[in-house]
């Protein structure tokens, strides 16, 4: 296999070969020859099929390597059963990027499945990276390369901008392209992934970040087993400083089953998912609006350089939806300085407001200066990073009046500037036209406008906050063997994995039949837990297996017989191998827990014991590894994090311990991944000082 | 005073006195003058100005009480100072209704604050109601009144409709109506507050719900000290069926520090708000969007039946992403029946969908008739109550067909049917004037439909659940006397409250200096807890007031003498009236409160006790009086309601006693609502058979 194809080829193709051009251009195959003349693509165009010698008025070739020119991108549109002989011939042809348009893959169930089985093989033999099947395909608009059908087929004015996305839904991702670009969003590369056979969301995110026209990405996705991969993108994000907005979908029970026969996708669990996006930096949305606000945002390219926000408005009710949302979104509005108040205070009615959000009043209709003058003393405020002004929705020659106001005062920063306004296009044509060419973003409402500014400065934020950690190195720990096969190792197997990473657990003692208690007793302190010791019981207080505070040697003997005697009645065919007997250990209790996730692989799981994690699913994630930083963000996050600082009189837990044991479960996790199916270390108890394992569970596979 | 003016006077006036009018229409009391005449208002127009013998080609008179004539509403443009006696002057005219323009009243501060006072008063003398002042006006489109200024007054074509509101801030409130008009939402009565000093913005809603025209009404408010009145309007909305929706800004410190310079309302607790929208039924919205989709969809006349939705795309990602959010809002996707299915299978093709959400995939493109069969299958289907159909963005003709298409289902149907599309207008102009025409509401995106329905399917739900529940009666109890004064009431005082009041305590003896112990406990059974008795001791925990799990008489007197000796040595100047000793009760720990709002009245909260509270404020409110019912909801729609079910092996709590103590407590928080300041039963035990208040503070005023 030669070196990685450039994506300059699939962005920025000098040619072009369609395999399957149709006779009828309104067919699908027929389609993506209409819209890339349409459109104007510069480069040549060639057309496959064996049915004609010529077509459309140009030569018509048997085979892409019978063009006999180099071509930097296939479409392809044949039935699915001759989609691998196309890519073949794509590979044969020297093409290294094809875009499979046809359906009826593992989306259609039944041959589908065998059928991209053999094309996911066939585009990795041919060295061909391949984009779909069952794609709507790609349009790229700097090139001018209209690679696909459909209603986007259509839309040859799409405006130009540095906007990158990707969706896997067709028709519904190009709806978004549609109703953001309606909205005044700028595209550069779309791309309808399909069913991500070969190339997935992940790889074609940072794809888009590495181009340098691209300011800010969005992916569409029902699911991905490439999810890994999403830390990467958002470390790539974080360090190229290009936004990256996911719109993770197919959620709930009802939206995974529609994603099953869409483009059957793995969509996988959506907390692991949030937590991956909260790890790396990846800007998680829901709706398509955030997408156009924040892409408006980022177009005017200046960057808040902190969370501090001022804001005016000519109608008092903006500034408190405003001053609402951005304290709700994690901005600041702080004071304004003395002396700014000071200055507004001359010119500002004692009706409206010189405080921040400032309320310059309806007075503007009167005379605009006062919101010239109003904009340079806040502007000049050092207190504040960014400005949005708010103008209702005031039409005509106010309007335009007071754009010009806002396009001297923007050309006199670079803090940005921004506005949230809702007048009507149609009486205010000059107004709009004068921020556009201002570069000043408007959206229309201000509580849009806070949320987009809010994730904004969350993202810069956790450029500072995030950017630098890395994954640690996984080291190699005290040498241990595992049992083959899918195993649950008992409690005191569990255990010795876990001490074998470093990872405290209880001093405890197992005791085999006939053997002697005192003796194995001797170093311990009570009072003690004594538990059955079984591989085949994972649930031991469910079958009457533990005795908790026994204080003595002679209370674990009978502890022992009871706790075995009721094991042997619960489960009469479990081998049984003795009791533990552990130190009984104190402090706040937790949960940490091991997902050997499909999508993600080795995750770990954290969750306050006892009442909130029974009552209120309390519970957070980090995908495996992470360092102390991430671990100690899991610790803040949890819902009742309160209580580690003690609570009632109870001493405050050790965090720094915890986290550091969250970190070593990271790399045990990661060292085990492919031998564990899930681990459960549940209690630990978190004390004042250190906190230590005091049960454990090891599932193998 | 006669009997209350009709609003229809004020929505339909007959003819306008306008009070300040000036020579200048570009002036605020010139503005009026020039939307009135603008916008075609049929009926009289009187000018008043004791400048000038006529203005603007009519007579003007030197007072409203000299036009001679029946005027039904006078818009006031006067300076501050002189609108009081404009009042005064129209309720010698006998106008009913005045709309205060005028700006510079309590919002103001300083001399304002006392205008305004002066301002209410002679409103309720002349007996004239007033809206505003600092306000912008009315539209009542129906009656073509523009009596307003600003921008509004130059939106004369603003569309008919059924949607009528009101809002406190005119320039954020116009804004709203703009921008929902250009989405297609068409009004009826429209109204800025303003100050609100004497209409509020809930007489508004109520009268806007009296209104056979409207069918649907909002509010955007920042506070009102009518708020108790918001339930009277939350009962009627379900009582007529018109949904009322409610945007209540102000909820941050920074949103209420800019309420306060704005409208100077009062913005009162957002949790209370959102309890009191909770219990009667009223709709909580926090953006324009959902404005205009709820809007769009009740326009169309029709009501689910029940929270049944089924879903049809032409791209299988809309269906998903409308599922997940369906799902999460509380909606149900449920499965077509095995007929439907079985007849969508014959002509869905295998990579589409044939399951609800069904994806009958872009080959609507080449047979459209694929639509036209699947839509009349679906709304066959009994298990649905409403349709979505999901077009993506398709343009042009294929839109065309479609829309045709779900034109003719929607004809043979009483079902809602509604469309998800966001095809360019100028691209699709036929298509939408087809849906336009047949009432089929079309929302932008799938998102934001699935909200808009599942919000009206929770209205329909509450109107058959919260529709018949009855504030109760609050009975007379037994007679007691609090003593005069804000003064705290002992443990043992305010038990006797809640006794009176035939709330369960527990039972106890107060044991005062020298009293013998022995015969004060002869009934009561051990374990005892011994709390210090003062009223100038309301936290006795904190001073060492307490003993628990006292065990007998020996051990009364000692913890007697600790508790005490610890409560002087903290409280040196505290009156200590003795101890007091009580059986100890148990199970689930929970806290009852009552707040006497300033804009509510007496409320009850109630807290699940422990760790839950105060660590994760785990509370809920409603307002009193209450029955039954809520006090069953308020118990369910606690976080860790799940608690009650018993946990960790403890028997179930008794919720039917915590909830009829719910409802005592409200009776009895409304029976003392002239004295009440605050009071706290902490805690209330929950046991497997009854509850029991274990402490209580009551706080008079």
């Amino acid at each position: 296999m030669t070196a990685a194809a450039p994506f300059d080829q699939l962005f920025s193709p000098r040619s072009i070969a369609i395999i399957g051009a149709s006779q009828d251009l309104v067919r699908i195959s027929g389609q993506p020859i209409r819209a890339l003349k349409a459109a104007g693509f510069k480069g040549a165009i060639h057309l496959v099929n064996p049915k004609y010698p010529s077509l459309h008025g140009q030569p018509c070739f048997p085979t892409a390597a019978a063009i006999g020119k180099p071509v930097d991108l296939a479409i392809v549109a044949v039935p699915a059963a001759g989609v691998s002989e196309a890519i073949r011939d794509c590979g044969r042809a020297g093409i290294r990027f094809a875009i499979v348009l046809t359906a009826g893959f593992r989306e259609a169930g039944g041959a589908g499945v065998a059928l991209e089985a053999e094309l996911k093989l066939v585009a990795l033999q041919s060295d061909v990276r391949v984009i779909g099947p069952n794609c709507q395909g790609m349009v790229a608009v700097p090139a001018r390369v209209w690679a696909c059908f459909g209603s986007i087929s259509e839309e040859i004015d799409l405006k130009q901008g540095e906007v990158s996305c990707v969706f896997q839904s067709g028709g519904f991702g190009y709806a978004i392209v549609n109703l953001a670009e309606l909205q005044g969003v700028g595209f550069r590369t779309c791309i309808s992934s399909g069913n991500e056979t070969d190339m997935t969301s992940p790889e074609i995110l940072e794809a888009f970040l590495d181009d340098p026209g691209t300011k800010i990405a969005f992916a569409v996705m029902e699911g991905t087993p490439d999810a890994r991969r999403l830390l990467d993108v958002g470390r790539k994000a974080l360090a190229t400083g290009k936004p990256v907005l996911i719109w993770k979908s197919a959620n709930t029970e009802a939206g995974a089953k529609a994603a099953a026969s869409h483009t059957a996708n793995m969509t996988g669990r959506a907390d692991l998912f949030r937590a991956a996006f909260r790890q790396s930096g990846l800007i998680e949305v829901d709706d398509v609006e955030p997408i156009v606000d924040i892409a408006k945002l980022v177009a005017q390219g200046r960057r808040a350089k902190g969370r501090r926000i001022g804001a005016l408005s000519i109608s008092g009710g903006s500034g408190i939806v405003f001053a609402d949302r951005c304290v709700r979104e994690g901005l600041e509005l702080p004071p304004f300085s003395p002396k700014t108040v000071a200055a507004l205070k001359k010119i500002i009615p004692a009706f409206g407001s010189s405080e921040n959000p400032a309320d310059v009043t309806a007075g503007v209709f009167n005379d605009m200066s006062l919101l010239t003058k109003t904009l340079d003393i806040v502007l000049e405020d050092d207190g504040i990073d960014q400005l949005t002004i708010m103008l209702a929705s005031i039409p005509g020659l106010p309007a335009e009046r007071a754009a010009e106001a806002i396009a001297a005062a923007a050309a006199k920063t670079d803090k940005p500037v921004h506005v949230a306004w809702s007048g009507r296009r149609s009486k205010s044509e000059a107004a709009y036209r004068i921020l556009e060419a201002a570069e000043v973003p408007v959206i229309p409402t201000p509580v849009r406008l806070a949320q987009a500014a809010a994730i904004l400065a969350r993202f810069e934020a956790d450029r500072a906050r995030l950017g630098s950690r890395k994954a640690p190195v996984v080291a190699a720990r005290k040498a241990y063997e595992l049992p083959p096969g899918a195993v649950t190792l008992s409690e005191a197997e569990s255990k010795a994995v876990l001490a074998a990473h470093g990872i405290a657990v209880t001093r405890e003692a197992t005791v085999g039949a006939g053997e002697s208690y005192i003796g194995k007793l001797a170093r311990l302190s009570p009072p003690f837990a004594v538990k059955v010791l079984s591989r085949d019981i994972a649930h031991k207080s469910d079958v009457g297996g533990v005795k908790l505070g026994v204080r003595d040697v002679i209370g674990v003997e009978a502890a022992a017989i009871e706790v075995i005697t009721n094991a042997r009645r619960a489960k009469p065919d479990a081998k049984i191998d003795g009791v533990l007997v552990s130190e009984m250990a104190s402090g706040l209790e937790v949960l940490i827990g091991v997902i050997n996730d499909p999508a993600f692989g080795p995750t770990v799981a954290l969750g306050l014991g006892g009442v909130l994690t029974e009552v209120l699913r309390d519970v957070t994630y980090r995908i495996a590894p992470f360092g102390l930083e991430d671990a100690r963000d899991m610790i803040a996050e949890l819902k009742g994090a309160r209580l580690f600082a003690g609570y009632r009189g109870q001493p405050a837990a050790d965090t720094g311990a915890l986290a550091r044991m969250l970190v070593d479960v990271s790399a045990m996790a990661m060292a085990l991944k492919d031998r564990l199916a899930e681990m459960d270390i549940n209690p630990v108890f978190v004390g004042p000082k250190g906190c230590v394992a005091a049960d454990a569970l090891v599932v193998l596979k």
